[in-house]
C-alpha cells in the first residue's frame, strides 16, 4: 500500500486552547507519529465547573502508543505543553524543545513525578532532528512568549510547516525576531513547503499587528505620569513585557516588586536559560510595603481575573503586607479574553471603589497581541507559498475564515476539527477518517472524561437545586413511613410559608403508607416515585423541578 | 427642620441592570418619595446559576411606603421596568409612563397578575405631572427603543434632569430624536438645571455616538450580496433596527418572518400605540419554509445568546420548521454584552459549522449603540449646564470617571452607589446616609435574597460535588453501623479504583461502629463527625472536598 502523510488535530481545532497536533507518515494505518504541543485549557463555571484544567482525550493516542516516536513543544504557554505532566504517563516517548521552553516542560513533569530526563533541549535550525521517517527543525518566530518556534517537518511526502503560535515581530525586545529572509530561504529549498499549519487566532483582526516594542515609550510615558504607587499586570510568560515595564520602573526611579509565583518562575527561568538578560533587580513585598509608595512598582498575576493570582487578592485588599490606596495607579497591560470580562470587571471595579486610578490596554497604547493578525496571515501564505494551508489555533469560524481566505489566493486548503483525519499526500487535502476525541478534565487529583457526567451532574445541581431523600425498608419489606428529606440550593418555604422540607416529606409518607409491596421491593420502581412526587411538589410550591436524590436505607436483620 | 432634596439608588449603580432611582423631598426622614424605573438584570451561571431574574431589593422603600407617591418609568427595556410585575405588590402606587412604555409596563403587570388600571398614560413634556412636591415631565431622548424619555423633576429645591437612557441622535429612525433646542430651553427656564442625573454607560467610548439611520446604506448593502436565506438577530425592543433590516429585506425581494415571542410582541406594541407606522407585512415560519431561500429574512431573538431564544435553536437545528443551510447568511446586528461572549460565540462557531456565512457588527456598519459616548456625555453638560452632575448607570468604574470627567469641568459631582443618600439641596452634593439594599432573585416563582445561601449552596454545589450520607438511629438510640453514601456530580473511583460510595460508607460505617453513645443522641455532632470524615476520606482519594449533607433518621418506638 501506498505510504502517506496524515494530519490529526487532537486538541486546538476548533476551539482556542489545548493544542495537540498528530503527525504521521507511513503506510495506511500503520504511519509513525509524533505529537506536537499538548496543551491545556481552562475550566469556568459556565461549562466545567469545579474543573481547574481540560486536555486533549488521547485514547486515540495511547492506542497507538507504539507508533509514536516523539513529542515536540512548540513553546511554553500552558496551551502547548499545560498537559504534559498529567499526560506524560499515556505516552513515554521523548520530548524535544528548545532550551527555554524545555526547562518548563521539566518543571511540568517534575510537578507531577516524572523524570526531567526525557526532555531533549535542541538548538534551532540548523540543527535537525530524526525521527522515524521525520525530520524536524525548529525555527525562531516571535511570539509572546521567548523562544516559540515554528517546526519545519520534511517527509518523504513533502515539507510541512507548522508554526505553532507567532507575529511578525522584527523587534520583540526579549526572544527571536520574526526573520522573513531565513523563512523566504525555508521556502525555497528543494521543492518548497507543501503544507503549512496555521495559527488562526486572529484573522479576524484586519490591521497588520503592532511590534512588542512600540510599548516601550507609552509605558514609560505612563509610569512618569503615575504619582503614587504602581501595578501592572500581565500574563508571567510575557518576559518581554515585564522587561518593558521594568524598565519603565526603574527609568521613573522605582523598584520592581514580582507578586505571583508564576510571575518569579518565569524569570528565574528566564534568566537561568539566558533568554532573558539584564532584568533589574526585583524586591520582596515587604521591601516594596516599606518604600514610600512613588517608588515602587508591582508586577502582579492575574491579568484574565483569575480569583487566586495576586491581582485579585490586591482587589480584595491587604495581600503580603501590601495594600493599595486612593491615587495609586493599576495597569492591566493585557488584552482579556473572551469569557474572562466579569472576572476582569470585577476586579476594576473593586480598584475603582478604593479610589485607584485603573488603565486598560483598550487604546493600544499598553499591550499587543502574540498573534499574527489577517494582513499578516496573508503575507505569511506570500512567502511560503505553501501548496496546502491547514488552518490551526482556531475556533470553527477561525478556520473557516482562514480557509476561504487561502482558497481566495488559490491555494488548497480544509478545515480540519479536532478528530478529523487529513491525507496530506495528494495535491490536495483529502479527510479520510474521523477519529474519536474528547476532553479530559482535571478534577481535585483525578482525570475525568468531559462526557462521564460529573460536571453534567454538577451544572443541573446549579441550575435545579438538590433535594435528598432517605427512606428506610425494614427486614421485612415494610416501608417506613417517614421519609426524610434536606435540600440544598433550593428555596427553604412552600407558597403558604411552611418548610419545604417538611411539606415534601408529608406528601412522600402519603405515598409510602399506600406504596404496594411490589414497588416498596423495587429499588428502581421506588426511585421513580419518590422522585417523581418530589419534583412535582416543588414544581407546585416553588415553580423549580430539583435534582433528586433518593436513598434507599434497607434494613437488615439482626 | 430645613426640607431637603435626597437622591437614593436601589439599583442600577455600581452595576449595570436593574435601575431603580427614588428621588425625595421634604424634612429629613420625612420627605415624600418618587421612584424612577425598576428594572432587572439577568442571571448568570458564574454568579447565580439557575436564577432567571435578579432585582433591586426594596426593603427600604417597602419600610417607606406610606412616604411615596409614584413611580416613573423612563423607557421600555428589561434593565427599567422588567421587575414591576414581580414588585409592584409591594408598592401599590400609580405608574406614569408614556404610551408604548406604559403598553409594555401593563403586560408586565398583567403577566403577574396586577391591573394595568393603574398606569397612567402621559404626553411629553409640556405635559406635567405633579406628585406631592415633584412636577414632573417626560422628554423625549433618542435611544435604542422607541420613546425613551428623559424625566425633568421640579422641587422647591430646584430642577433635577434624570436622564434615563440616552443618545444623542437626530436620526433614530423610529421614535423621537434627540433635540437639541428644546433642551437648551429647558436649561434656560426658571434657574436652570440644578442637578444632572446622567446615563454613564459608554463613558469609556472615546468618539462621537453615531445615528441608527447611518445603518440603513450598510444593511441594505448586506442584504442584497447574500444569496440564500437571511438571519439577522437583534435586540427585540430595538424597533428602528427591525424595521431598517425589514426594509432591507423588502427592497431585496425578500419576505420578513419574525422569530422568537419578545420580536413579535414589540412590533405588535410598536403598531398598537402608533410609535411604529408602515411596518412591512410579516409571514409566519411556515410560508418562511416554504419560499425559496432567496426571498427570505428571518428577524430572530437572541443576540446575546440566550438558550432559548430563535437564535440559538436555529444554530442548533430544526426550528418551526426553519432550517439553515450551507450559504445561508447570519447577521449579528447586535453588541455582545461583556460576560455574554462565550454563549454568542457558541452560536456563530454551530453557525459556521453548518456552513452559514456569521456576520457581526464589530466594524461598526452593522450596529450603533443606544447610549451617549464621552463626547456626548461632555456635549449634554454643556448644553445643560447643570450645578452638580450625579453619575449614573454604570459600574463603580464608570461612575468614577464621569464623576472625574464633570470635575475636571468644574461641575460638582460625587459618586452614589446603591443605597448611598446624597442630599443634594446645597452648592454641592452630600453623602447624608447609606440605607440597606441588596438584590433579590426570581428562582423559579420565588423570591428569595441574593444572601439568602441557596445559590451560594449552588455553586459550591457546582464547584465540589455533593456526597449524601443516610445514616440511622434506632428507637433505642442505637447507630446502624451502616452508612449509605450517594455521590453527586463526583468522580465515582478511589485511587485503587474501587467505588468511591462504597469506600466512604466504609470508613464511615468504622466510625459508626465505635461512635460514643453522646455523640449518638446529639444530631450536631453526628453531622459534624459524619461531614469530616466524608470529606477527608475524599480528599484522599480524589483531591477534593466535596459538599455533605447528613441524614439521621431516628426511628420511633412502633
Amino acid at each position: 500500500m501506498a505510504e502517506r502523510l496524515i494530519y490529526l488535530p487532537l486538541g486546538g481545532a476548533g476551539e482556542i486552547g489545548m493544542n495537540a497536533y498528530v503527525y504521521g507518515y507511513g503506510q495506511p494505518g500503520r504511519e509513525r507519529l509524533i505529537l506536537v504541543d499538548l496543551g491545556v485549557s481552562f475550566g469556568d463555571m459556565d461549562g466545567s465547573p469545579g474543573i481547574d484544567l481540560i486536555m486533549p482525550d488521547l485514547t486515540w493516542l495511547e492506542g497507538n502508543r507504539d507508533r509514536l516516536d516523539a513529542i515536540f513543544i512548540t513553546h511554553g504557554h500552558e496551551d502547548h505543553l499545560g498537559a504534559l505532566g498529567h499526560l506524560y504517563g499515556r505516552l513515554n516517548v521523548p520530548i524535544y524543545a528548545r532550551q527555554f521552553t524545555g526547562a518548563l516542560v521539566r518543571l511540568k513533569l517534575e510537578d507531577q513525578g516524572h523524570s526531567p530526563s526525557v526532555v531533549n533541549i535542541v538548538g534551532p535550525r540548523p540543527e535537525v532532528t530524526q525521527v522515524g521517517p521525520f525530520t524536524v527543525q525548529f525555527v525562531p518566530v516571535s511570539h509572546s512568549i521567548p523562544e516559540s518556534a515554528a517546526l519545519i517537518i520534511d517527509t518523504p511526502a513533502g515539507r510541512v510547516v507548522h508554526t505553532g503560535d507567532f507575529k511578525l515581530d522584527g523587534t520583540p525586545v526579549v526572544g527571536d525576531p520574526f526573520d522573513p529572509i531565513a523563512w523566504h530561504h525555508i521556502a525555497e529549498e528543494g521543492k518548497g513547503i507543501k503544507i503549512l499549519a496555521c495559527d488562526s487566532t486572529n484573522i479576524f483582526s484586519p490591521n497588520p499587528g503592532r511590534s512588542e516594542a512600540m510599548l516601550a515609550n507609552p509605558i514609560l510615558d505612563w509610569v512618569m505620569a503615575q504619582k503614587n504607587m504602581v501595578v501592572a499586570t500581565t500574563f508571567a510568560s510575557n518576559i518581554a513585557r515585564l522587561k518593558t515595564l521594568s524598565e519603565a520602573a526603574i527609568a521613573g526611579g522605582r523598584k520592581v516588586c514580582l507578586l505571583g509565583r508564576a510571575m518569579r518562575k518565569m524569570v528565574a527561568v528566564g534568566l537561568e536559560t539566558g533568554v532573558l538578560t539584564d532584568f533589574p533587580d526585583t524586591i520582596g513585598p515587604e521591601e516594596a510595603a516599606s518604600l514610600p509608595r512613588h517608588q515602587v512598582m508591582l508586577l502582579a498575576t492575574g491579568s484574565q481575573g483569575e480569583r487566586r493570582a495576586a491581582s485579585a487578592q490586591l482587589s480584595r485588599g491587604r495581600y503580603l503586607g501590601l495594600q493599595l490606596k486612593e491615587g495609586d495607579s493599576f495597569l492591566f497591560s493585557s488584552k482579556t479574553i473572551p469569557g474572562n470580562e466579569r472576572s476582569v470587571g470585577r476586579i476594576m471595579n473593586a480598584l475603582s471603589e478604593m479610589g485607584v486610578e485603573v488603565y486598560d490596554a483598550d487604546d493600544g497604547l499598553y499591550h499587543v497581541s502574540g498573534h499574527a493578525n489577517r494582513p499578516d496571515i496573508e503575507a505569511l501564505h506570500e512567502l511560503l507559498k505553501p501548496q496546502i494551508v491547514i488552518p490551526m489555533h482556531g475556533e470553527h469560524l477561525h478556520l473557516r475564515e482562514h480557509v476561504m481566505l487561502a482558497r481566495a489566493k488559490g491555494i488548497a486548503a480544509e478545515i480540519a476539527t479536532n478528530g478529523t483525519v487529513l491525507d496530506l499526500t495528494g495535491d490536495v487535502p483529502r479527510i479520510v477518517d474521523q477519529v474519536e476525541t474528547g476532553r479530559l478534565y482535571l478534577d481535585g487529583t483525578v482525570l475525568i472524561g468531559a462526557m462521564d457526567g460529573v460536571v453534567r451532574d454538577r451544572i443541573r445541581m446549579a441550575l435545579n437545586g438538590h433535594a435528598l431523600v432517605s427512606v428506610i425498608v425494614d427486614e421485612y419489606d415494610n416501608v417506613l413511613p417517614d421519609a426524610w428529606v434536606e435540600l440544598m440550593g433550593l428555596p427553604g418555604r412552600t407558597r403558604r410559608g411552611e418548610d419545604l422540607g417538611a411539606h415534601i416529606e408529608g406528601e412522600l409518607s402519603e405515598f409510602l403508607e399506600g406504596a404496594a409491596a411490589r414497588v416498596v421491593r423495587d429499588d428502581a420502581k421506588m426511585d421513580e416515585a419518590i422522585r417523581r412526587i418530589t419534583r412535582q411538589v416543588a414544581m407546585e410550591e416553588i415553580g423549580k423541578k430539583p435534582e433528586v436524590t433518593v436513598i434507599i436505607s434497607r434494613l437488615m436483620g439482626e
